[in-house]
């Protein structure tokens, strides 16, 4: 049987409507000798009303996950797998290896007294650590050292090495990755540290001694890359601005309280193709759907509630991940009335805004509700 | 026989490396049950060493495509078709109708008295104006009027609409767009204009005539929006401009004489996702091969000659379009020692520099030449 | 007789309004001994209600002034004088030799074969052509040739020199500097050329060859001076693109077709202290009276007319310059109701903008238009 | 005697060297009659080699002021008075009240539950809190309680009032404002507001706990003014961030642990016109002398040291205050062997930097000390 070419046809005016006819059959063929095809057989395919997501959303269970994670350790080195990751793998996104949309996600496991060798690459990456005590990263020689809910940056270009000190126990942690959008953009690049391992050239944990001062900035200091100079946020000084800020403010309907971390140095994104934050929710707080160009992984870091995205009911406690596809409809809760609960998300809206695409958009009907889809 | 999760493998230090064993391959399966992976088994293919394009280098020669655009003129109309435009089809990138990485380009016909529906979109689009009289565009009620080789912008979210004057005659020129672009990012909204036509608001052609002053602007004019405020670059200041810039520099061993078409209220690109560009090849030039990060199409908007892609030779001429995939190098040559040869551009350098991914290398050896692949 | 303190006092709630007495009095003695003093003795007459300019608006013609400017040909070499300039005097300004506010301008007057030796300052500069031939400024080894009513930059910290070709004719161009803000703001510095003359660097005019595209820009260039890379702008294309505005614009009320001349690499003003425009006034155009923060010269360029300015009327003629001072209305006539008129002005409003204090207000009474005081 | 016109000449070539005539002479009574001068007769004097500052430097120790200060409290009421301030005098600048520079000082004193009219102006205004409990500081509707060594902001066009808690003591703060500028920029607006007092429109300190996160902004907040939405910056985390600054630091040569108060959203200087800074100087460091264009005027928060400033050793202890004008050498030492010495200062460097004049320069000779002048 002969290929349709009239599938995508809409009968409205200011869209494509061209029913096949022999004499049109003949022409396409004709065009696809010369290396061409007729718009109208697939702009109403190419141009859709609105985005429709390819990703799935999705949760994955810290409880179904951290053996394996562990397991890895006895099934390979550091040095043969180059990383130790069990990464997510989106149903939708399996053939670029991303948890949602273009962004990657694993889980890392060391040993105490592992570290990888380091490298550098153009996707950006962050660390967001799980559990586990002596965890360190090296980038472009700022040694830091790492504890639980401690949010860690390797920013495109960077040289890079995470490690276990001798004296530490097994520790877990998340990175996020932008690896599938560096390869959609045909832009990535990767090298080995010559030396595999940097040197460490500066005071340890100089980035936050330097620039975490609120509202201070060392004097004279000039900063010309494009991704933040403070590379660690720890997780204390975030909780604490986290709850003096909930006490000033009502919070967004949709987030609850929810503050990006951002580079001090101009208060944009803490990179240019990947953001995070860290969001409060208050005890009982239910908050309402909108949707965003842009997409999401999240991971608990602290109570316990559920998110309610594109109509389908994720619940979610301490060191699970779930992800939210672009335009798709999401809102949270949290499961306690008596505790907060906080989430730690990185995103791909940079790129929605450097590049004019963030959009975002309530839920009118229903108080802003989303029915759940059985 | 049993999938290979082993394929990637290379043999180097701060690579992954791992062999399948029973152990491992039964770890992979019960991985897979979870929604997860290894990512030692798919690190070596999703981080390369450096940019591998899925478009391959093509020229589609503007007498094999002529007659058939216009023959679209009898089998379609414009409100069936929405648009009556042939595009072209990267032999890479049929899945996203590329031309060439995330950029689609077509030829659109229209006869005189024709004018399409009003619509806005996510994507960034221009066109180029290949042939005919009479061609007009309008732009949130800015009507342009249009000549040969004049490059007008549809930016990101402006109502927009086409037609031929009815004194015209049949008109084709070069649509460019980035709808591959949109749906990747999952951003891409389309709207069909309430009135299917836009009323004229302003003077005709004040884009022009209100942003084009050379070193000046009008006082007191605040833009705001992220795209150019001159919405039409005429051919005739733009070719002076080329031979006047040519009498006072070298030029680029690369280019010739290139010059960006820019946004005056800032100097930046014209469109926030895609950049424009024409070059002057000076009678008897030959350039030296680069490549860069980003994707370019190319259309000879003067004279002929030759480019080198990637080891394949593209000879050109008048309106004859090309492409260069990203990180492949290219170099060009004017097949005349008498007059010059002006290629027009359009690429996405733009995305590549917001999102900090830019870059480019020079050809080291044989003195800039690529040999020729046979 | 003793000196009061009290002489400021305001009778308005939220005002200084302490009267002398003999105990206040003997505590300012005591606070004069500490090197202090009592707010509120002066803070009326430092916080004034709205600017006062102590510039008086004036206006210098040049029938009256060019014999003079000739004669200094006679009576000093530019050796002799550094530069051969008769400056303009503000009667409220003497104490900083400004024409108005801390803008300084003169006219400076060069024979053929002239050439003063090269310098540079923290000041910036500008020229603009008043008639001769031949006039040439060379800034940073970029030589330009000048004409009538061209407009030429010599920036802060820029090496520069004026000459006449040994072919020209007598010359006399108009000077604007920042002189008196430089001195003002204690950051002042001058340098004298080591080799009194610089060399000629690059192709003459190629400024304007590479920078005066009208929406075009040198692909790869990189400026990172805060002035703008093209150095001259000509009267031709400047007069050209005033009357194609004029076209399709109803022009500003109290400017009517007003352009700004524009660093092309940003968009902004020319200079960091100096901004400085072209306006044109259409046939029989009577603007109306708005005041802005900010000192403004003017020189009329073409046609004749007249200015009213604080109430005050001035009748202008070609080459005639007068100065409307910091935050006094004013509006002008073009006394042709057949021919245009323009006016050249120079200002710091770049000043204003940069600090946050540009403000402008029209005069709303009496349909815009001031009383003449008598 | 008649008036000299060659007071100026220097014998340099590129200088005005112009002995008077009698020729000369009558030129330049004739150039007086135009309103013009000769710019040969002036040109060395207004285009010195370098700054000279008409400000001198000078130290007000704050035991020798603060019962005078004090004394205020009986003789004028914040009704009468508009603010109760004693104004810091320089000896180079009583003609325009300021401190140093175009800065302007003072020190307000106010009683428990006093509180001064709600008023704005075009300065930039800021305190710092010396002593007393229950001071605090409403800006455009955002309360603020202040302590010592505390650093409140209120800016350009803000609502503004001051005042101290009916259960506080009497509080005395350093005003720092840059009112001399305004008025001579001739861009100086004051209003009285029409409620006298504001409302309090948001809950007290609400500015900090939104905005002085370390590395997190609120999401989603636009921030539009060019001034610090931060408005309070307290003593506890600024002396905590030095400290954890000095651990990672060598610090500067100049002045030692030097951290600039920034505005979050930017990270640019809190007002457009006035920048702040807290340094600490490590036991028994002595730092070397450099010179600025910019004014500054300093507090010594902690500790006890001196500065040498043109030559000149200035003691000082805490709350003393002292200023170095523009251009001259200055260079601190820490008095004490064992404990830190703190410096609050603020500055006109945003000016400086805004308009492109911003330049340093270390002292090269004696190992970078000067010589004490007697």
């Amino acid at each position: 049987m002969a290929h349709s070419y009239d599938q995508y046809r809409e009968e409205m005016v200011g869209r494509a409507n061209v029913a096949d006819t022999p004499d049109l059959l003949a022409y396409y063929k004709r065009l696809e000798t010369l290396g061409t095809g007729a718009l109208w057989t697939v702009a109403n395919k190419i141009e859709p009303w609105e985005p429709a997501s390819t990703s799935v959303p999705m949760l994955w269970r810290y409880r179904d996950l951290r053996e394996d994670v562990l397991r890895a350790l006895d099934l390979v080195t550091p040095e043969q797998a180059g990383r130790r990751v069990v990464y997510l793998e989106n149903k939708g996104r399996a053939d670029v290896v991303a948890a949602v949309g273009w962004l990657y996600s694993g889980l890392q496991v060391m040993a105490p007294g592992e570290c990888a060798s380091s490298h550098r690459h153009s996707a950006s990456a962050l660390r967001f650590i799980m559990e586990g005590q002596g965890a360190f990263t090296n980038v472009d020689g700022h040694k830091m050292t790492l504890g639980a809910n401690d949010f860690v940056l390797t920013p495109n270009g960077t040289w890079h090495e995470h490690g276990v000190a001798e004296d530490g126990t097994v520790c877990i942690w998340q990175d996020g990755l932008d690896i599938p959008l560096m390869n959609a953009l045909e832009a990535n690049f990767y090298e080995v540290h010559p030396d595999l391992q940097q040197a460490i050239s500066f005071a340890v944990d100089d980035s936050t001694a330097t620039w975490a001062g609120a509202g201070l900035r060392p004097a004279g200091a000039q900063w010309t890359k494009r991704y933040s100079p403070l590379l660690k946020y720890e997780w204390a000084p975030t909780y604490e601005a986290l709850t003096r800020y909930a006490r000033v403010t009502d919070g967004s309907p949709y987030d609850g309280i929810l503050m990006d971390y951002v580079n001090p140095d101009n208060g944009g994104p803490v990179m240019q193709t990947i953001g995070a934050s860290m969001q409060l929710l208050r005890p009982g707080e239910r908050t309402k759907a909108h949707r965003q160009t842009g997409s999401f992984v999240y991971q608990c870091a602290k109570g316990s509630g559920w998110s309610i995205i594109n109509g389908q009911r994720f619940d979610w406690r301490e060191r699970d991940i779930f992800v939210v596809p672009a335009w798709m409809y999401h809102e949270h809760a949290n499961a306690s009335d008596s505790e907060d609960a906080c989430l730690f998300s990185f995103h791909d809206l940079p790129v929605m805004r450097a590049l004019g695409l963030y959009r975002e958009e309530a839920l009118g009907e229903n108080d802003g509700h989303q029915p759940i889809l059985s």
